[in-house]
């Protein structure tokens, strides 16, 4: 497996290889990523997956700083995996100067997560189109787990016509339903064993919509009092359309999306239906 | 030499090329446009010409609906100079929805033509990016004559590593020294005698810059001045460094710009010293 940390490097590679897939990570990956690799691998013979944390996508006061960097263990699993190459630059490397040019997308980048987080998908959008113009895949995995970074990368990618198919892979759970996610890792004990109250109350939302009930307000509304009352701060628990228009009358197929803290750390889940 | 209207047939086509070199235009070919695809066949065996009227680069008021469209002949001018491919999407091709996405450049884009064009280079770099992803050339040729464009995509292919060479064509003058653009073509016999006026003072400036002069304010506002005594609307006259920053005593190459309205026709020149 070649390790690429330069710009050079990669488009030395790229130069040589046909049908490829490409998996864009902050890296510290857990079974979620590694299930988007597979994924990856049965639709191009090679793939190239990429660990960069982003400072672009975070704000001020968020864990760009604290976000888990744990190259050394990726490698190995990435290698485990037949994973042909990983791309890892230094910051200095994708940012040689400061960023001036940027995606401006529409303004569904400023709901949901986007009203919490300023300037967040503008930094996510921003990166995977330099990812992108870098690494000149075929396809691109991206989780359903950022289901809102999904859905504006579909855009960007119709948008501006990018020669990439984006394949979206399942959210993987742990076994008592809570979401895999780097951030997982800053959960006190305590924290974890009440985390998955968040998968839960998006379960009953999907519950209660299977069953006919048609009143998200109430739904959203109750999911957002019960995580309340055991101790979360909520972003916002949100019952949408799969373009993520908010749902209304006429919606037949729902996606609910969540955001919510448990102490200082931030989860965000979601269930299509 | 294939025509191409859609944006399969494009892709289609790239399919079978190798490393081939792209002229974007707005058609309405003139003896300027030609020197640029003569450029771009020097770089690559095989060329490809787009010709598009971008309407995201047009602000309301301006001269959109009555740019010239003269695809026929443009073709006919294309064929002769052994141009592989043209393509002309419709505007229902280029853009089957309304933009959501866009480039947002830096604070250059909103001076000199941008202060008297808001979102002009909005548009400007939004479609040149996207015309990258669906020619996906090695090379692009532009040219020299719509400077600040030209330092705006250069700036973009840097900033988001797009894999394609920007090349600058000269810009090919008339035998009074009038740039050739399409918008020549609204000129009235009397606007267009009148019209190497903007020239000449650029030439003056270049001029006095090579005798050593450096008050750049008096410069600016002498070929300003005498704009507006010989029935010119000045945009501006400006003198910077070939980065486009404002020239100070430090700058030892230089660009000066201009912008002028002769009676309804806008016209833009710069000269590099």
């Amino acid at each position: 497996m070649k390790i690429l940390h330069t710009v050079a490097e990669l488009r030395a590679w790229r130069e040589q290889q046909g049908h490829i897939s490409f998996v864009p990570t902050m890296g510290n990956l857990h079974e979620g990523h590694l299930a988007l690799v597979e994924l990856a691998q049965q639709h191009a013979p090679v793939v190239i997956v990429s660990i960069f944390v982003n400072p672009l996508q975070f704000g001020a006061g968020e864990d760009y700083t604290r976000y888990p960097r744990t190259l050394a263990d990726d490698v190995a699993k990435l290698s485990t995996l037949g994973v042909q190459a990983v791309f890892a630059p230094d910051v200095t490397e994708l940012y040689p100067q400061p960023q001036r040019y940027h995606i401006t997308p529409p303004d569904l980048a400023n709901q949901l997560c986007g009203a919490y987080r300023p300037g967040h998908f503008v930094g996510v959008t921003t990166v995977v189109m330099k990812l992108f113009q870098l690494v000149q895949p075929h396809i691109a995995v991206f989780g359903q787990k950022d289901y809102q970074q999904l859905t504006l990368i579909r855009g960007m990618v119709a948008d501006f016509a990018v020669p990439v198919k984006i394949i979206a892979g399942a959210t993987i759970r742990a076994a008592d339903g809570l979401a895999l996610s780097s951030r997982n890792t800053f959960l006190s004990p305590d924290e974890r064993q009440r985390a998955p109250l968040l998968y839960q109350q998006l379960s009953r939302i999907q519950q209660a919509l299977q069953q006919g009930q048609r009143d998200y307000a109430q739904l959203e509304n109750a999911a957002t009092d019960t995580l309340q009352q055991h101790g979360w701060q909520v972003d916002y628990i949100r019952i949408c359309d799969p373009q993520l228009n908010p749902a209304d009358a006429q919606t037949q197929q729902w996606v609910a999306l969540g955001a919510a803290r448990l102490g200082a750390t931030r989860l965000i889940d979601n269930l299509s239906i």
